[in-house]
């Protein structure tokens, strides 16, 4: 049997999504993956270690009943306008799972985060982008756009950081679903949760990874009309969040404290990264997430920058990408491990 | 916005799977969703509560080769023949995804798993069923079916339990892919995997749910060709696998005699199940599972059994579907909660 015979015609030209290494070892400074540099709640910690053999046998709640009403109350929301799941990236898959039929018209901008383009693939929707201005600002092009979805990332990665009027903006221009993606939120003030009130069109989706420092657990969420999230529930795996995730998920949300503080630190080590960054020579974009988009003078510099750092153990993603491929996009680690950066970037500058 | 209107044209006519009832209370017998009655391996909560910040906080392997080594080493596959996933219905989920273009033909029997009909649906393939034998066991039709992918449980749920020789005919008579999930193969001898190696259209998936009593961390995988693992790598969430589960699998896989005890404690109490419901006047179904389908007088008396039981805190699973609705399939749990389940039966029964 040859199975490329086998496969769905639309995925012939597939590019999976290409998560950034995850080295084995733990002696490299890992700037590539927007962590956070901070451990999560000892809340958390604790809620693993108590789970119960009863809680690791029994299947989960398949509706994350109780973990969706904390949510809910945290968010100014009913515990029907959330779905959680294991990470945000479950949820843009739902999106599409429950919306898009083959042939259908999603848009979204560029650069941006790249699984929208993979899953629109997989979804066998039609993709259409939108390149974000020069300094990645939205262009007005935004506005006048027809699909079923519009896919945006506030803050943007690996750049860009959009006004809450502009999204207010699009979810009352574009007649259909406008998805914001919240993955980055926490590290600015900007969220677009309170315009889900007006706009049942609207579907927001949060990530734990970041913010609260839980990339490992998977767990995220969408916040929508009772009616969308109703669509994504039919969708979902019907166990599609296991109790350790609800566990943890549960317990970061008791102590919110600390991930406002760790966001603090995360924001300040942001300013100081940038302006080094930019005595170094680097044009630096505005960042309002946990990392930092670097413009080298050439493609060639990126490069050599990037595979350089990485014999040093030092970790930034780069993307071969038009417009990226003569940037690198960094991670706000802690001061020491900027210290780190900066040091082994003035040498290999000079 | 309607979003009736928006959602996929093949959604219009969606049944969402529906998974058994789960107590938010710890007072019921629970024998209504096939979970193992006894705890998981030592090790499991042992390496869970070993888990370190830096677990939490980093993402996890997104290929989880560690633990995608060890379940082929257990079974006797390479790490390339191997897929992890949040439980099996992820793997079977995957397979629909990577293969299902709409409209294709998909083939099962009936009764079975109906998460099968569900995801088909999601997928929009057109599903074709062939009646099991009154006897649960497969009927020749089967071995003359054309179409995209052929899904069996074996052990089948909620009866029947096909001979490997009769899963190899499958293989070599259908031209396209084989699904054979074993999700309950450890409460059995007959095992599926050895044909894969002569069986290129052949995938089985295997949960740690039941036999490993993993069912709260959502854990299975799926073992087939490197050129099948390959086009599911390619669709599946890119961190589809938390750092928890890939935690809990590695622990649980160095203590597999904690499981095959368990097992075997099953085995001997589903004897007893067997045994008792006969002798109440049950007609009972031969099961390989760590299940038993009991047929009862009539549809009345099926479900006003799964409802008095349920006053009495003992829970039962009972599908209004045709062929089952005269029927009650109970989990095997401890000897001591069979014994209740027995003694409240004689009661209801007298």
């Amino acid at each position: 049997m040859d199975i490329q015979s086998q496969k769905r015609k639309s995925l012939a030209g597939l590019k999976p999504y290409v998560p950034g290494f995850q080295p084995d070892t733990d002696d490299f400074i890992k700037l590539n993956t927007n962590e956070n540099p901070y451990p999560p709640s000892d809340r958390v910690l604790e809620a693993l270690r108590a789970l119960t053999p009863d809680q690791i046998r029994r299947y989960p709640d398949p509706l994350a009943t109780e973990l969706r009403k904390k949510i809910a109350g945290v968010y100014g929301l009913n515990a029907d306008q959330v779905i959680v799941g294991n990470g945000s990236d479950e949820i843009l898959r739902l999106i599409v799972t429950a919306f898009v039929d083959p042939g259908d018209r999603i848009l979204t901008v560029y650069p941006t985060y790249s699984l929208f383009e993979t899953l629109v693939e997989i979804g066998a929707g039609s993709l259409e982008t939108i390149d974000l201005e020069e300094d990645y600002s939205l262009p007005d092009a935004v506005f006048e756009t027809k699909g079923k979805i519009f896919f945006l990332a506030n803050p943007n990665s690996p750049a860009g950081d959009f006004p809450a009027d502009a999204v207010q903006k699009l979810c009352a221009a574009f007649t259909e679903i406008v998805v914001l993606d919240e993955a980055y939120v926490d590290f600015t003030e900007t969220t677009g949760i309170p315009l889900l009130a007006k706009n049942p069109n609207l579907i927001v989706t949060r990530s734990f990874s970041k913010s609260f420092s839980l990339a490992g657990v998977r767990l995220g969420f969408g916040g929508a009309s009772p009616e969308i999230i109703s669509e994504l529930m039919a969708v979902k795996d019907s166990y599609n969040l296991s109790a350790l995730a609800q566990t943890a998920g549960l317990a970061a949300l008791d102590d919110l404290a600390s991930m406002e503080e760790n966001t603090r630190r995360v924001v300040k080590t942001r300013e100081l990264l940038c302006a080094s960054l930019a005595e170094l020579g680097f044009r630096v974009y505005p960042s309002a997430g946990n990392f930092v988009l670097a413009k080298c003078e050439s493609v060639a510099e990126a490069e050599s920058l990037h595979e350089r750092l990485r014999e040093r153990k030092i970790l930034v993603r780069y993307f071969k990408e038009r417009r990226l491929d003569d940037c690198l996009r960094i991670t706000v680690g802690t001061d020491a491990e900027i210290q780190s950066l900066i040091e082994a970037l003035k040498a290999l500058k000079s």
